[in-house]
């Protein structure tokens, strides 16, 4: 296998897979294997205050010599603070998501950072490039956690997306294994961005209880719900039922965001509270069924990125 | 190009590309030209009364000598009819869908009948094969129309099917183009069902206002809705936003019953009230921007999947 795409530039590394800066899974353990086995980890400012980045980023040095970056959701109270410190620690790669791109974009491109921002639709797409970004994640609906209101799936994103814009794309959401990788490529991304795959996975820094709640969950188990507030993919639990229950009472949005209360997220992911927890994983969570090291997981997704490119030669 | 996948086998097909047996859309015209053309024509019996039905399967056999079917919606009122109908008239190929594929597939068989099953999970794929059916049609999420409540999209249900079942897949939901025929074969699908780029075709029977809506449509611009009666993917128009109006009232499910009233879909897609008629059509209209034959659908969507293929070569 030969992979030259322009991502595989872009972050000098080896392949072109990248892990989620996901909230309360993506510490420096599983952002330095994941940079270490040849792709690139990110680290999830989301669930970190200021100082625990720092540290965190500190460590990931120690870990590993390989490039790895910081995804920030642009909505962090503590932006400036996030920001500084990553420009202090010169961070070459930061993935921005949830939020206007053109606030940081130039900043942080003239600190010599290639910015990459999360989307879910061909308008925020061209908004992003016009802010200036050196590549986009093209986020789809079957994605775990925060989503869009568009609903677009990857299967569908990808391709209106191509048509659209020339900057390089990265594939999220519903991509496990190495056929989703091959046909994410074949749909126009130049690399993926793999979520629920890793947080199955040794390094994660989840709950024990929740990894094993991923590798349990099947076809059919996540729902996107709370959408008026701002619409999440949960695992269906305790919590899950509670809120489907008062969407029957026909809900202010003021009940459910007391429903919701605070740190149900990190009670779920970090905790391993998996009945009253928000348990955030994409629909291909189904398809995954093993806790693995992180090299074994590049290994295995490598092999059958292989395999179906092996597979597509009978029709040539 | 070298297609022997088993569902070309088993319907005797040259190109593994079926035409979806879509109400309002899949008269005689659309099915002949698109099994002349070396793909696999449906018969939409489910907006046709049964001596329609019988008039357009005529039809049909005068205007191909080549495979074709039909399209059967389980819960059809006049079932017992219809299925007469098919089998008197020597049809060898079904699709069946919304219902028990228990209650019809052995009958069918015994008729030397091929029977196909639409399916969303898992669950229903596995239902489906006890049931006896030769294939199965994968649908996920982004499909327009009817659609299930697992919500599950095309990238994560075929490999999850994949996994689960040995019996062929046929993809559906999301495929216009000839890279997302390859995708769905690299996710394990041995042949495609297209719907929305036939609707734009120059012979389906929809209105021509409704073909004219479905290549303005982008990104972004159709809806899953009424889940609490059967959930329906829709172009957002007038009738839409009056759903959307209701369900701030917290409606109950006969309050949706009154708005929703009788023949929504055949005033939208049939008589071309594109405001307020039911628009069912797949999220990858937005992909789709000509009106064109089907012979130039086919073309088309080849020479994209060759194209695809030459791509692929880049990794080897």
């Amino acid at each position: 296998m030969k992979f030259n795409t322009r991502i595989n530039k872009l972050f000098g590394i080896e392949y072109p897979i990248i892990q989620g800066g996901m909230i309360w899974v993506s510490g420096h353990k599983l952002v330095s294997a994941v940079s270490n086995a040849g792709g690139l980890g990110l680290l999830g400012a989301g669930s970190m205050y200021p100082d625990i980045l720092k540290e965190h980023i500190q460590k990931t040095k120690k870990e590993t010599s390989k490039p790895f970056g910081v995804n920030v959701p642009l909505l962090y109270p503590n932006i400036e603070e996030i920001i500084k410190i990553i420009v202090d620690e010169k961070i070459s790669i930061v993935f921005t998501s949830a939020g206007n791109p053109k606030t940081w974009t130039s900043f942080l491109r003239k600190h010599n950072i290639k910015v990459t921002h999360v989307v879910s639709s061909v308008k925020f797409a061209l908004k992003a490039k016009e802010a200036g970004v050196d590549a986009i994640v093209a986020e789809g609906f079957e994605s775990g956690g925060h989503n869009s209101r568009e609903e677009t799936t990857t299967f569908t994103l990808l391709p209106m997306l191509k048509e659209n814009i020339s900057i390089p794309i990265i594939a999220a959401g519903g991509i496990a294994s190495g056929s989703s990788m091959l046909a994410a490529m074949v749909l126009g991304a130049e690399a993926v961005q793999m979520g629920s795959r890793f947080v199955a996975s040794e390094e994660a820094s989840a709950h024990i209880k929740f990894k094993q709640k991923v590798i349990e969950t099947q076809d059919g188990d996540t729902y996107l719900t709370l959408k008026e507030l701002a619409p999440v993919r949960l695992i269906k639990n305790d919590f899950f039922n509670q809120i489907q229950d008062l969407y029957k009472t026909c809900p202010t949005q003021e009940e459910l965001l007391t429903l919701l209360g605070r740190a149900r997220a990190k009670k779920g992911m970090f905790e391993g509270d998996t009945e009253q927890g928000e348990l955030e994983i994409g629909q291909i969570s189904g398809l995954i069924d093993e806790i693995l090291p992180v090299k074994v997981i590049f290994k295995k997704v490598l092999k059958e990125f292989n395999n179906s490119l092996e597979y597509m030669r009978r029709f040539d």
